[in-house]
């Protein structure tokens, strides 16, 4: 266990924020909720941008930029979206040195500013479908901050499209949801669940909103991604409409999908220990990082020398790093790279030279191999899949023994505290139920699975039939 | 010419709103001052952001993210600073439904918020460099606004970094402004000059700041580019001490540089022509777009499967598109893409099936050229670079024709108004006579050399002694 650094059994919540600090990767500043990401912490958030950036081109999107601000009349047009996101608001009521006379709203999100523009885009089905995204800032006023998963300024990407059909709406809306659930899985290595979320969960001004829900390693769930089917609401509150192939005039259709630097949040929660950060290879910024070990000056020019050769063809094929600071000793650099989770270690020293060997040090177990120098870069490359795997199934083995099917109020009481986890039960459907186990259990409907096993049963709460069972947990 | 866009001839200046128009680039918003970046400007931002950010990080930098809010007392804490900016703010005054204790300001840039958070990070020379890059969207409120020349809001990317000595200061401040040289050059194919601005022309709060300036199609100057050597100032007004190696206590060396949006202007005002816009090969977002021309279905059929065939490999060379879509006549779409700048146009039809050829259309010169169908890629690659290197060469040559040495004030007021043009003049270095050139000819000091020839002569409007040419242009 790390200098510094809490022992989650001891304090989960205290052992994340020392992860952070320990891995340099945000801080608080000196404006109230909001942080300072610092260089770790915005490589990784690099990475997860650029690799979904690309699997938003690939299915078909483009990325465009709106303003920041927005005419505080622009939020009141769609009803419940104002009531949702009014209270958050940061508001500009000045600017160049004279008071506005329509104030402007910090973007809490983008839908408003959008959609008003749209309305100059959108005449007929030819001009549609429009698929957008916008990589931006937005503000919400938190009271109650914690870096990377919830502050008052986050960074994230904010998907706008427009649709002549609701078929064609629900289905992008499902498709982006998959995009996210498979980035989640395949690149986080956080097995999640995919579903819709109850009415009073849903986004504000969406027909209904479906959600990727992950489980932290202290069993409470972490919303990771949304994608809304928003209807015609905002089309509607902003007059968007468009000519369809019969000649008549119809409201477009919408979707709205956001992830934001929060998933920061989730890698460190899903996948760290307590001797520090652990990032999924990849997305790992550094892959690897080789540290030669040297007693004199005689031998440090000659593995230093070695481990430039080792590497010499490595630039164009991995990231990595090799360590070979004069001023530390090899044990604080082992430290420093566990801390900041760089998934595979190598270690070169003087007797290494002699059997033409490496040792690997994997970060996720902590495991030593020793490897050849012959291929070594491909062993590697297979080694950092391998560490991808397991640290999923990993994820996924917590995940299942934290999770109950659970049929009695009471017992669920208990269980929800001591040992805590996801539960499936049994919900009417009904609202005041929703209530009750929010009020009882300070736990919230996490979803509504999609395409669930349909099984016969009573609401967990009143006892009235309910057909399928919900997600249940305390989350962040 | 093309429709819809006036004629350079005519009016530059609405030429210029009707070249972004035409390629769909941008649009002002509903909010004042804020633009909308549309997909095909975005694209070309997403260009000249990934060549930049390569460039910066070959350089040792590395991306951070700041609060997009100050702290009103901040911005007051350097004189020359807060003079500089609060004028163009935009304050917040509420946030959450309360009014602030003290309003933030929404960031013009971020010095102060920066420098208030190196204070925490640095204490010894061994926290020595600190070279951090942010890309960020920064506000400063402009009564005047243009389409990516001048708007509220825009996107850019601010170096900050620190520094144990003035010397290291002044060599990164050098060495951005070189990169800023070279990305010009070589990647937007514009040349610049490159120098030091006058007293009155520099950042609020630098000791001085170089830059690169371009020269316009209509002879008019455009700042492409800054990097600014803060000397102390910042490290003065937020207390950012260092212990030396000596184990004195230091004021830290403080260095800022940025581009933003703006380029794009400058890459239309200095390629395009009177047929829509022009992008340099090594910035399009697009490069190749190929159009089949048939005249009945079994035609069609045949054209599109060989364009298919023949580009099937091109992915992960070069970016291209198959454009066979069946509504629009083969002129609509030349049209399309002549507006919206792609370098090279090839056209595919029927004869050129049999004669296993494929003609290629020059944005640049609208030169049409027969290339075979066998190495085609290879072939495409070279051209592009020629059109690269071409339209450097031409705005080289445009700017050698529009330079002028001038040493009588009556004539330079005369010919700055026609021809117009870049003045290198005598100056004698005094402020008052930089004034008289400002009032009476509506141009600015730009630069002042770096490295320029000494020479003897006198101020052009005192008469005294002066040892170097400064150039003297209006500007954008």
């Amino acid at each position: 266990m790390a200098k510094g650094i809490t022992k989650r059994s001891q304090d989960y919540s205290r052992w994340y924020l020392d992860i952070v600090a320990a891995a340099d990767m945000a801080e608080h500043s000196s404006v109230k909720g909001c942080m300072v990401i610092k260089p770790t912490g915005y490589a990784l958030w690099e990475q997860i941008q650029r690799r979904l950036d690309d699997m938003f081109k690939e299915t078909g999107h483009v990325n465009a930029y709106f303003p920041l601000f927005i005419p505080e009349s622009y939020l009141k047009k769609e009803a419940e979206h104002v009531e949702g996101f009014a209270p958050e608001c940061a508001v500009v009521t000045h600017g160049g040195g004279k008071k506005l006379e329509e104030p402007l709203v910090v973007r809490p999100t983008s839908e408003t500013i959008i959609w008003s523009t749209y309305q100059k885009w959108i005449q007929s089905y030819r001009d549609l479908p429009i698929l957008i995204n916008q990589w931006a800032n937005v503000v919400r006023w938190e009271m109650r901050t914690r870096l990377f998963l919830r502050t008052t300024e986050f960074l994230w990407q904010e998907g706008h499209t427009a649709h002549a059909t609701h078929e064609e709406a629900e289905k992008e809306t499902r498709l982006m949801l998959d995009v996210y659930r498979r980035f989640a899985e395949e690149y986080m290595a956080i097995p999640v669940w995919t579903g819709v979320k109850t009415d009073s969960e849903k986004f504000a001004g969406a027909l209904h909103t479906y959600c990727i829900e992950a489980m932290m390693q202290d069993r409470k769930a972490l919303q990771a991604g949304t994608s809304h089917n928003l209807g015609q609401n905002f089309a509607k509150a902003f007059d968007v409409k468009f000519q369809n192939e019969q000649g008549d005039l119809e409201y477009v259709y919408a979707t709205s999908w956001g992830v934001s630097t929060r998933l920061i949040g989730a890698i460190i929660m899903t996948h760290s220990d307590d001797n520090g950060l652990v990032i999924p290879p990849r997305l790992a910024p550094l892959k690897v990082v080789l540290v030669p070990i040297w007693r004199d000056e005689e031998q440090q020019k000659k593995v230093v020398e070695r481990a430039q050769k080792l590497t010499e063809n490595w630039k164009s094929h991995i990231s990595f790093k090799v360590d070979d600071r004069d001023q530390y000793r090899p044990g604080y650099k082992f430290n420093e790279w566990e801390k900041k989770g760089v998934p595979i270690r190598l270690e070169l020293g003087p007797r290494d030279l002699e059997n033409n060997s490496v040792v690997a040090v994997r970060r996720d177990t902590g495991e030593k191999i020793t490897l050849s120098q012959d291929g070594l870069l491909d062993n590697l490359t297979d080694l950092l899949e391998e560490i991808q795997t397991n640290l999923y199934e990993r994820a996924l083995e917590l995940r299942n023994k934290g999770t109950f099917i659970e049929d009695d109020f009471d017992t669920f009481k208990k269980k929800i505290e001591d040992p805590g986890g996801f539960f499936w039960v049994h919900w009417c459907g009904k609202t005041d139920c929703e209530t009750v186990f929010q009020e009882t259990s300070k736990a919230t409907i996490r979803l509504v699975p999609l395409d669930g096993e349909k099984q016969n049963g009573q609401c967990m709460v009143c006892g009235q039939p309910s057909n399928e069972r919900v997600l249940v947990a305390k989350a962040y």
